[in-house]
């Protein structure tokens, strides 16, 4: 089985606009998407920020709950925290998943656009790949409107966007981490299930 | 199709000792999850707190981006949040479907441990429930430590807790809502889908 890691990247995505901008960590994302990367066996949860005092800020929550009053506090926190990176750069963020896990991960992301050049993969079909191939796999989510085309450019596979049965479709990111990562690594009790 | 609703109940629930307590209401789970609730179909969702200033908070919160300078600025916001009711107590919320849909819910929990008389049900049975059987189902999801015994012994039947490949299962209630509406409403494309 294929390790699986995952990339929150605040910098650089696009705005509303279509312009670069880098969003602001918030604690939340760090907190939430931890116990969902530890509810779904993720081995590495990577921040991506380009801004230093950012890139503390994160190192200060983690302090807190792995080594701080927090540890003791609330040990399952620990657990999901441990989880924690933090990257300057997407490309930072896939050197240290590919010397952790030995070998450069394939690049997953969600996009509702098709890219050309990257291919597009079911959620079943990359359910399949991490049960039988050992290569890793790093899903890359963006935050704000998401990534820039530079950075979707890079991936070597494409994951549809999460539908329900309507139109409206504005997950905030850590729901949506959640649900991929449900549908990629959850024990499988799903519509086509018993 | 039967019409689906949930609940967020903040008291009465269990804290980790099981004595029975009221949660606050926090402004993050009104927005996570109306969003998720508009993303996969759910017609409403009904905030439980016997409190009556926790009431009036949900109410304020509801105003600003339904009527003021919210709705103007974000009208996804609105969409999801025309969805929020405020209701004392769960037999309220349970009125209040009732009325609206023109038949009583049949009601749905997760719960790790089996309750003594209520059926076990698959997501995959519920699923489909909801698109043959005109009923209406409500979902309630505890926040704390999850529902007092009282309330799972009203519920019809109970969903198995979400898991992962691990035994690690501290998902935020906000993300666990929304990993259980993907499986029960979302587009299908699952683990045995193409």
């Amino acid at each position: 089985m294929g390790a699986l890691h995952l990339a929150l990247v605040h910098g650089p995505v696009v705005n509303k606009r279509g312009d670069e901008i880098t969003t602001a960590v918030t604690g939340l994302n760090v907190h939430d998407i931890a116990r969902a990367a530890a509810t779904y066996g993720v081995s590495g949860y990577h921040l991506v920020t380009p801004l230093e005092p950012q890139q503390r800020l994160v190192e200060r929550i983690m302090a807190h709950w792995r080594e701080g009053h927090g540890a003791a506090y609330n040990p399952t926190r620990k657990t999901a925290l441990d989880l924690v990176r933090v990257a300057p750069t997407l490309e930072d963020a896939v050197a240290d998943v590919t010397r952790r896990e030995g070998a450069a991960p394939r690049l997953v992301a969600t996009s509702a656009r098709p890219q050309p050049g990257v291919k597009p993969v079911t959620y079943a079909g990359l359910r399949r790949d991490l049960a039988a191939d050992p290569r890793p796999v790093l899903l890359v989510f963006g935050t704000g409107w998401g990534l820039t085309a530079a950075a979707l450019a890079k991936v070597d596979a494409l994951l549809p966007p999460l539908k329900g049965p309507g139109d409206y479709n504005h997950l905030p990111v850590r729901a949506a981490v959640a649900v991929v990562l449900d549908r990629l690594r959850g024990d499988g009790e799903t519509a086509s299930g018993p």
